[in-house]
């Protein structure tokens, strides 16, 4: 069976990071960006509203008043929700089952529960979050502590609803991970060598 | 300064195991048991009293009624309770400031909060602690399935009051700890492993 990875992330805690230095250590495919590319190009959708979608709730239905009594009337956009959501796993089964890998975030861990894979939660204190994106990221760099708190929160909110939506469970919740890892204080580099005795063959 | 870890743990879990088995790796000594043991022989209290003041949440004072308003008397074991904490809080302090340690429980990853400890929290799902307590305890070894969940449970709630009590914070939160570590699907003797690069100097 492959080794898999997945890694569910705080926005801003450095997830990204251990991701890609640990598959070039173990010298295995990482997935990140690379899922919505496809899920794009399969469902011929674009890139950014595959994005949107899956960092918010789905919604079946709009409840709507139809002389006194209310009824339900189907969403517009459930069928693409629901395509993209079908490809995502698809995608993600398919990804597993090629090779090793690592696979960040898209609730991977959820999706191929059946295969055990290692799973990661990376999290870290909000100030070490906003100095890392102000750190890493030019576009952010500009934004006060009020402004970045307030997107790592948005995205936070996004990704927690996500996980609820389609797992039930409660995204960051160490009952749904192997190794729960708070980079404020550790450095990532390290963190690379102490995950490699947890997947050796 | 000297490289102090400190295990908080789910009964069950497998925390202690963890804990000497990374004691006998890095060559340090491992404090569980002997707190208390030095906490009895200072305050000159029964051990099992200790313990079990450890295992309890403190409370100050009774409220109770003289004529027709509340009043607060001196609870008579408090002079007990607070002469136990000091201790502790001493010997934990002590024991951080004489060498390298591993430290398990007692709220010392809060004691030793400007050290920096390297604090980590092991815990596991419900069945695996049922079934590590019954290989591992002869003593429970004929308890039944719910007989052992209720024990579990119990000493899991016992920990979380004692925490909130004294630290203020919530045990087994990952926002209090560098690394959490769910033993369910992991093998101690890896564990042991990853946490090396860690602590490395």
């Amino acid at each position: 069976m492959n080794r898999i990875i997945t890694i569910g992330r705080e926005f801003g805690s450095g997830g990204r990071e251990l991701g890609r230095k640990l598959a070039a250590e173990l010298d295995i495919p990482y997935y990140d960006q690379e899922i919505l590319t496809q899920i794009a190009q399969k469902t011929e959708l674009a890139e950014e509203y595959v994005s949107k979608v899956l960092e918010t709730e789905r919604f079946f239905y709009f409840p709507v008043t139809v002389g006194h009594s209310f009824t339900c009337m189907p969403n517009l956009a459930f069928d693409f929700h629901e395509a993209i959501y079908r490809e995502q796993h698809n995608i993600i089964r398919e990804m597993a089952a090629r090779s090793d890998c690592i696979i960040i975030g898209r609730c991977a861990d959820y999706i191929l529960r059946d295969l055990h894979p290692l799973r990661l939660f990376v999290y870290a204190s909000m100030q070490h979050k906003i100095e890392r994106c102000r750190a890493r990221n030019a576009e952010e760099a500009d934004l006060s502590d009020k402004e970045l708190k307030n997107r790592i929160q948005r995205i936070a909110q996004g990704r927690a609803k996500y996980y609820r939506f389609y797992t039930g469970h409660v995204w960051g919740a160490p009952e749904n991970y192997d190794l729960c890892i708070n980079t404020s204080q550790l450095e990532i580099d390290d963190l690379v060598k102490a995950i490699l005795p947890l997947v050796a063959r």
